[in-house]
């Protein structure tokens, strides 16, 4: 039983947002209930959160938690959305219950006269079914990925992908879990994922979990393995897609990719629609956030560098399409990774737009 | 002022080798003293001393130890070369001073009646003058390196490969100070090297020490680095380099060599020739060392993973000789770095063997 990566709690005293405190995984298993929008996004900045599906989940459930505390609801799905300027699920998430609110807003001062209690109702119930679409879509990539693995998968990831990212069972680690449970994974091996090491703290302790047979390897590391014919397929997620099909991804992603393309393996993209920003025209265009120097040249506390050491920590990379092999979507798999086939007008828009079909190939 | 990586030491009350303990720099400069063969062995499989062209130093002056100690000068010369199997100037160096000391006892033998006295002090000298050549090469070296580097160079680096491996300077670093004292050195990138950080921890030592404009950065971040046109040249040392020209050097460096091809960025190893090893065929032929697992799923003693997760942790990669784009060494630029240019017969008999004529291009 996983452990959620975030729950909304509505004790007597006031509704708040629980967070699965990722920053202490796997050393310890820690809640941090959020009150306010303010923590909500001190919390998104610090990483207590992250990954790109349960991101589009908090920034929901915040502005739905602005509209109950009577905040500013539209000021806070702003400050909520510029928390973290990569993932395009966080913002995504919180303007659709913005849009949900303010609609409840105007209907009910159209039909019956506003009351607050209706509106903020709505936020909630927008939010709960972001949460249970992201479920939903995890189910379904899960499903798509699947049918691309060879037989006794060796599978390479990166960083963070399962359950602690999604209100299911993640991105590419659902994937990966499908593939345990249908006994045709032979092994996942985690690149640890520095500098923050998500693979090692985060998605170790998933596979642990799952009974599923994993190694950890530095990332410098991948590529020997790949020479040793070790790895059948790269899956990992993605924190923003480009309409022209570029994907941004934890960094060292992007090595990651030019190493599976020297080496013949497929590497391929696992993500919901949510993830695809038809706004972003290209790669160039992805915000890359930069973060701070101490990641790199400390680690708990210890200094690993000479004292204030300048260091390169960017938290993303951007691998063009090019180089992808396929991304895998709730809607089916895109092949080949470009406009054309992420062409998808209206899935930003909320369950409402129309569903443009998606090229899908099993 | 360069701390001295190893030093030989001669009190009254024995000789001894005194080791800049690599594993605590840079928190503390600490000298580990080794007065006999077991406990420098124990250090160089601890990495108290590491990197190649000091690990043929420390080979020698650890069996003329074992002959000023009276200890079986053939096992030490043997346990010393076995302590780590991947670097070949270990055992070379070994080698080349227990033959200068049986040389020296069959002469004293023929000529004037044994007295060990004198095959102690063969011994010694030997190891003097591997150690004088060895700050010869890395100087050379640097000269050679120079050359091939642009005005405004921004070099990325891997490991550590300046004078904590080197009596001199060092290989692929020397190069680097060199650009620095020439004016032509704009920023060096030094790649973490997880898991035990000889980037981060001993080149950003060395480079802060030294003056040199530096960034720390994730090994999974030199991609992107390098897409961004950031990087000039990546220099790198070496471990060994087989006879076709394949070269085997810490982790990371293969990853590195297909991210610099598939960038356009030239990809320069540079090492002594005592790194080519004429009796290694190719680079599968190449013995890699794998270290425990503990390097990995612990980071600076704390625990990142799921108590005892099984890890990939090789300790080197081998890059094939067609991503190297020269290998510089003491006698000049083999370009490309293949079987015709690496033929050296002779350079590993030592000092008396001829040398053959090095195809050099500078």
């Amino acid at each position: 039983m996983d452990i959620p990566a975030l729950r909304w709690l509505d004790p007597p005293e006031g509704p708040a947002i629980a967070l699965l405190d990722q920053t202490r995984l796997p050393a310890a298993e820690a809640v941090l209930v959020c009150g306010d929008v303010a923590t909500l996004v001190d919390a998104i900045r610090r990483l207590v959160v992250r990954g790109a599906p349960v991101l589009g989940v908090a920034g929901a459930f915040g502005v739905a938690l602005a509209a109950h505390r009577g905040e500013d609801v539209a000021a806070a799905a702003s400050a909520i959305g510029q928390a973290r300027p990569t993932a395009v699920n966080l913002s995504w998430g919180a303007r659709r219950v913005l849009a949900a609110y303010q609609r409840a807003q105007a209907d009910n001062i159209k039909n019956t006269g506003h009351t607050e209690r209706l509106s903020t109702r709505a936020a909630l119930d927008e939010a709960r079914l972001i949460e249970r679409a992201d479920a939903e879509a995890s189910a379904a990539m899960a499903a798509h990925g699947l049918a691309l693995l060879p037989e006794r998968a060796r599978v390479l990831t990166h960083c963070n992908t399962g359950a602690l990212v999604s209100a299911g069972e993640g991105t590419a680690f659902a994937v990966v879990r499908a593939a345990h449970r249908a006994g045709r994974l032979a092994r996942l091996w985690v690149g640890e994922t520095r500098p923050l090491l998500q693979g090692a703290r985060l998605t170790a302790y998933e596979a642990r979990r799952a009974g599923i047979p994993y190694a950890v390897l530095p990332d410098g590391a991948a590529a020997s393995l790949m020479a040793a014919g070790e790895v059948d397929v790269v899956l990992v997620g993605a924190d923003r897609i480009a309409a022209d099909g570029s994907v941004a991804n934890k960094v060292g992603t992007y090595g990651l990719a030019v190493l599976a393309r020297h080496h013949g393996v497929p590497f391929v993209v696992v993500a919901p629609v949510s993830t695809i920003d038809s706004g972003t025209r290209d790669g160039a265009s992805i915000v890359i956030e930069h973060r701070g120097a101490a990641e790199v040249t400390s680690f708990a506390g210890v200094p690993v560098t000479p004292a204030a050491s300048p260091a390169y920590n960017p938290a993303f990379d951007v691998t063009p399409p090019g180089l992808v092999s396929a991304i895998v979507t709730e809607r089916g798999v895109a092949r080949p990774a470009d406009a054309g086939s992420l062409r998808l007008p209206d899935a930003r828009q909320g369950r409402d737009g129309p569903v443009k079909a998606f090229p899908v190939e099993r």
